[in-house]
């Protein structure tokens, strides 16, 4: 397998290089697409960053991330809409495929998990006309159920479907193996997403048994239990062809050697990550 | 709100009492009804806890636990099914309302999720003649999908009643707060189970933000983000009107008097878990 099909996003190897750091390090590797988190983004400057991205003829997979839209109050839920919007921009200068949508999790006090989601439907609501005529499609990434309360209420492939029905265009979803593994619906609610045209991304990371650390402790691919062919194969027969994004929150990986976790990542994704014939 | 309504599942009060020492302690507060674990019955002896239990006037609401259905190879699935058996013979001996299902998660070394789904239903499926046989309906309880890998593969409500529905009669589902709080399709599959007769346990206990440990962090209500009393709503208009059992695996409790806990559990409970009107 070659690695266009491959692209890092630049959590993986936060702790070890800036954004220039990894995508040189990226190119003179082999791997042409990345996947940058704004943070990142903002140390280098907009503008540099994407002159960075540019000048080393790095596809952009996604921006990570816009969401975060639920608040206490009317106020802070538009400073999030705000917010959001930006991040639209900046994917735009980077000329990123999609901005991918970590939703939020219940407001401090609240146990309105009916009422929290709401609020996330209306908080997307309101950016996407904005995401529409700037042509960046927003990637909800549904995560695992176990952020419900504290990261993201938006919790199977299903739900994130559901809600991209009531949107309308511009909405899609990011497919992140570590979140939706587990869920006995996966291949059908693939399917259903490739109808819709509606897969935008596709993560890669793995689920380590035992997981010491909800947020992290994400695993190498081939380290845990999950089966990523499989899951590729529904993903491709679904119609999304996109590059394949490593992004692995970890303590154990961000204290080794960038190059190495790159080249660790390119002999996984090659050896585990092919498409199931 | 009166006690009736309340159960205690002894793995709250584990490392405080045995058997003899929580029905008592259970007893002198009001508490009728509990849900031992069968480590717990094993060291009073069968005949002694059933003893306990009747002398005692308890009402056991269910069995702890029966399942962990997968293993490598078919000798180990056998001892498995066997040990199911005894488990319905247990419940039988302590009157049981049901025998709770922790169904069991990927064998080791195994990738196959879905073929270790197919083990859960199979085990069930030749355990499912004896417990009919001896009156103990078997209660499928949905883990959260955090626990997939490790601990039960069965997941979601849904997920289980479609099980249920494959299996026939004499097969239910334990509904745990813990593990189903964050399912945006839990009204609606509640609704689902109480037309098919098929909630058999209502279990509660809180969700804790942060949760520290995967498998030990669990909150008292009233300590996290759960709203108890729409989801007791919820089941008692789906039909079930049997107790809640409160059950609590946490290394904060475990370390408090067990009278207090229990006393706890009584005040959160009537102040927390009646249904919302």
């Amino acid at each position: 397998m070659g690695l266009e099909g491959l692209s890092i996003n630049l959590a993986t190897v936060r702790e070890q290089f800036d954004l220039r750091q990894a995508v040189e390090a990226c190119r003179k590797l082999g791997i042409t697409a990345i996947a940058p988190w704004r943070d990142q983004v903002e140390r280098a400057g907009l503008a540099e960053a994407a002159r960075i991205v540019r000048d080393n003829g790095m596809r952009v997979t996604d921006l990570c991330r816009g969401g975060m839209f639920p608040a206490p109050d009317a106020a802070g839920r538009q400073r999030q809409i705000d917010d959001n919007k930006r991040a639209v921009d900046e994917a735009a200068a980077l000329g990123a495929d999609a901005l991918v949508l970590v939703v939020g999790g219940l407001p401090e006090g609240s146990r309105d998990i009916a009422g929290t989601r709401s609020m996330v439907r209306d908080g997307i609501a309101d950016v996407l006309p904005h995401a529409r005529a700037s042509k960046i499609p927003l990637a909800i990434e549904p995560l695992h159920p176990m952020y419900a309360a504290d990261r993201a209420c938006v919790n199977t492939l299903e739900q994130a479907l559901d809600l991209c029905d009531s949107l309308g265009d511009g909405v899609g979803v990011a497919i992140d193996t570590y979140h939706v593994w587990w869920d006995p619906k996966l291949d059908e609610q693939i399917a259903r997403a490739g109808k819709g045209r509606r897969i935008l991304a596709h993560h890669i990371c793995d689920w380590l048994v035992p997981t010491r650390h909800m947020l992290l402790d994400r695993g190498m691919m081939g380290d845990g239990v999950i089966d990523f062919s499989p899951i590729r194969r529904a993903i491709e027969t679904a119609g999304y062809d996109g590059p394949q994004a490593v992004e692995i929150l970890s303590e154990t990986w961000w204290q080794r050697p960038g190059d190495e976790v790159l080249e660790t990542c390119i002999a996984r994704y090659q050896s585990l990550c092919a498409p199931a014939s």
